[in-house]
């Protein structure tokens, strides 16, 4: 049930149901030779759009910007600073609560957004927290999962890459994208096999480390039939940890 | 060309053809009993997307949140704070321009986010005005247009609507997004026919005007055929003022 | 009634009487080889402190420094950055909402002031919009209106300088200063007589394209006697203005 | 020599001579039953204007709305946030200091903005000292003065008044206003003669404790002909300190 | 070698040998019954100092306040805003870099400054990311490094207190400031003896869910033996993270 | 009574007695070749927590980090901006006022943060202030002191140092810091004897006129006994002033 396509009477119904919405977030950053820009907004967004139209959760648009400041180097990447997205994850999150959603998911596709939407999380609680009194408890419940880290598609993810997963432009984004979007498969060559890994600081120093934007994957193995598995894996996944938020 | 469909090395080659690009920006807010949600945001999407693909045409992911706070009265608008919306242009603007971008042309659905956009140019701009020197003068064009404003547009909703077009939940953006989305056409009564015209403040003011979210319109005479013919004189209106941009 | 030069006391006794206010804004910024630095906040001050003097209406002090980053490379010239002058918007608002003024008509002087303007309108009501409950619509009614768009001042620019009005610098605000303060009358040369049209990004870009400051203008057909008719003028349209703002 | 009233080629030979200004700033807030909302702009705008018109110097329009947070329980009061006037001051400075002016003389009349204007100061000057190299100096001298602090000015208001001067709503201010405006004076009684002294927090604890806004003051015995002598003191008090600073 | 207790040039010549420096950074927060307010802070600071006085590295003062909203409804606690946080630690970081710290170790003591810090470090780069040419590179690296997961000390925690070590006021914690600080051990009993697990949102939240404060552990385990060990382990496990940075 | 040795129950157990709290603020900046970098924050600390313990007064944690943009040329200084400083104070504040803190007395050791501080004040109340209504005053009294500038301590100043004092890297607050880390005093000789007097803008600008740190002090007359002195005097001085605010 995409937000984006119900009139509103359809969103004041769906309320009376439930007070659950799960919000897509990613990146616009690039994801190596073979990786599309949009990966991690598009994973987040198929996996929550398939799983809202299966159990008719409401699904918010995708927030696709996120904070990428490290890829800059590449044509293509676009960042918000961290201040900006916690601006943007604080007034979406006043929005969805003042109709009174009192569960709010954000699956997120981008390792690099987790601090900051968290921190935007506690920026949103302490508003409560530092006043004293009988409205001062917030009534809307924020989690942030990670699609790339439920157990079922961790376990794919193990079994059909290994250690050449790697921790960016991964065989299994690429993959699930390659599923999502087999149009936009790239017929590419990647030179080495496998990207090396380390740590890196700001945009100039990430690219003369990891050339090509990879950082420890072996991208190249990426196939859209296991993009098929994760997707399935994902939307399961998902379904799990959402219902049991809803329950908390 | 969808940059969140290409790998970076596309985007580079696309740079040293063109150093123009699309940003779909819209919002998502209540439009009456019968329009989306999603309305403004999908618009400018469609629209863009359908020009970038006939003509490769750059176009980044859509701002899909924007400036909506009277609207948040009705269940599913989100909104950011002016504030907010202008930091977000001002890093899309920031990030793109890093990569070389010389045109940057907002294609906006949402007359609600207007001044906030032409102030968040001016925001940036201001950043180089107020130094003096050699590397103070932008490198980047900013644009915004809106979809529903061009020539084309406009006289298609004249003569089909006339004086019941309306200014918000028009019968023009519900039938585009009518022709865009058949599966997602609502079938309701609307009533009055036509909705009051009239100013507004915040949220509570808007509904107590506005009782079922449109304004001026008489948006049950929205219809697909319409918006097909929009569509059409959307993507013209959109190349003609994208390629005079793109020549100043 | 000049708000700066009452006591408390009178402030008290006319919110008996009128909840209403002027609060003139302009900007101070170059305005050609013969306008004034200072000709966008004078022009609305003038006309306010009239309209107010005659009919009894509360004026608040101008707010002389506007949006004017585009001007910069000429002396003289100084901006508030969007941001900083929605913030003081913001709090004058918020500090005359408080003392129970529900009309806040704010009388502007410049083209770069709107939008910010406008932007920060916004930003006070979503402060309200964001929150839901009895305590949640906001009191105060803002409006802005810019004095060289009402229907007599037009009438006068049309007659007297037809298209050689232009858009900056132009006749009429320069013959409405010459009037108002005729010895700041500058006998200079102009050349040439009219100013080229155009847009522009920043300082720099702005002086390269109109290297005198005028755009469009042949500001040299400004005269004191055409300022007077104005003065007029722009006097009853803001008082029709007002007022019908004050019935809203 | 005003600014408002110069066009920018005078500002431009005006530089050629003298890179200093004087920014008048004060407040606008409640000065009891017979001052002036306006006392604090309108005593440092008539002081710096007649400077200014004696000797040449260029003089930028009044910042009229000062720090005045705890004048709000009185109706006319305007207040800018801290963090509001610090924005307008950096702003103000940056544009002065782009036009090359290397000295700003803020010439105040309000106690309260003194710490929210040094503040300022060093914020701007923050961003000088944060950065190493060679363009990492100022070269902008800014000075705050406040005009009721000057020799001569001390002097006639200890003379004159004595121990019934106070501290808001001064003798001496109010004396100046007089003098500058005098169709404003204010015929009404003050009960107790003198108010009381005392601390403050926010507006409400202001009022409960200064019940008509004065603090110390026997506001009563201003007068139009100390306003004079005031007037005359305050421009020699000025031009000594600005021709220091000028010198520094 | 405490940073507050050398002379400007010690620390220039420190910088001659060095070009790292240790920040420890707590929070000033409940920590149950039993556990001192100053316990996240006073940790990182005792490990820090001996471990920069025993191996001559430059430790700056501690950051003593964190990001605790949570923990407001008890007394005592203090929190910083995520974004005033954010702020201060992007100034210490760039008042340390224009010295020419090229390492900026944060030794943190508290879990809930963890994605605060990190955003902060993010904010950092996305300056330099966000431009591009020579300058454009940071040349600081900055870490964070979280004092109870150092090998060692996970170690001596696991064997000592097992699963009653819990995650806010933990054995351990409890333990260094006892060993540190004897005089301060509270001779208090907790009921029940080991906290409940879960998870919290704002502070009323928090309170309602964990009624003394303690998240899990079974704090009354506690004891300055173990405190002891834990200090050696802990500077040991500093001392190899901080070669290990300087080295990267 | 340290609030960081504190559990929680003793803080609620010590507003049931008494509801004021001293926090100490300081700086960490150079002080001359023989003052510690720590100065400003120790000074205050030692005194505040001497205090604190003779009386039975609660102290919180150092604010060890002020403005001290002007120092930054000389390694080891640290600064928060302006509106960094103005944000932790508020935080701090507001922190403190929900446990019911009504009295908050900031003990400060640098006068670089002397506006910062009060403007910081001024934007708590603001935000009382600028609403209307029975919730609209603020429960919490703020207050400033400067150790240095109670009687006894000028006293002793005075009497010692006379006009070798300085104003900054004081004989008196070295002769404090001599007193209270005796270890940490430094044998180092200084020309001239005593420093030059002067002002200064940013850290460029002050290193060149003052090169060695120090402003009109002859540092090296400081001496612990002078310390030892100073010591018993701030305190005196503090409780008095401590004892009058809570009176107040």
């Amino acid at each position: 049930m995409l937000l984006q396509h119900c009139a509103w009477p359809e969103v004041e119904a769906y309320l009376e149901k439930s007070t659950g919405v799960i919000v897509p977030i990613g990146s616009t950053e690039q994801h190596g030779p073979n990786g599309l820009v949009g990966t991690d907004a598009l994973c987040p967004q198929v996996l929550a759009e398939a799983a809202g139209e299966r159990e008719g959760i409401m699904v918010a648009p995708t927030l696709s910007i996120g904070m990428a400041q490290h890829h800059l180097d590449f044509p293509g990447s676009i960042t918000l600073r961290p201040r900006t997205l916690m601006a943007v994850v604080y007034d979406v999150v006043q929005s969805l609560a003042r109709h009174g959603f009192s569960h709010i998911y954000f699956l997120n596709g981008h390792g690099g957004n987790i601090n900051t939407v968290q921190a935007a999380f506690a920026e949103y609680y302490s508003d409560y927290s530092l006043h004293k009194g009988p409205s001062c408890e917030a009534q809307t419940r924020l989690k942030m999962g990670n699609w790339f880290a439920g157990g079922r598609v961790k376990q794919i993810s193990a079994e059909r890459f290994g250690d050449k997963e790697g921790s960016h432009a991964t065989c299994s984004e690429i993959s699930l994208t390659q599923y999502a979007y087999p149009e936009s498969i790239k017929d590419v060559g990647l030179s080495p096999e496998q990207a090396p890994e380390g740590h890196f600081r700001d945009a100039v120093d990430f690219r003369r480390q990891f050339p090509d934007g990879r950082i420890g994957a072996a991208s190249g193995l990426a196939n859209p039939e296991t993009g098929k598995a994760l997707f399935e894996a994902g939307i399961a996944d998902l379904l799990d940890e959402y219902r049991a938020f809803l329950d908390s």
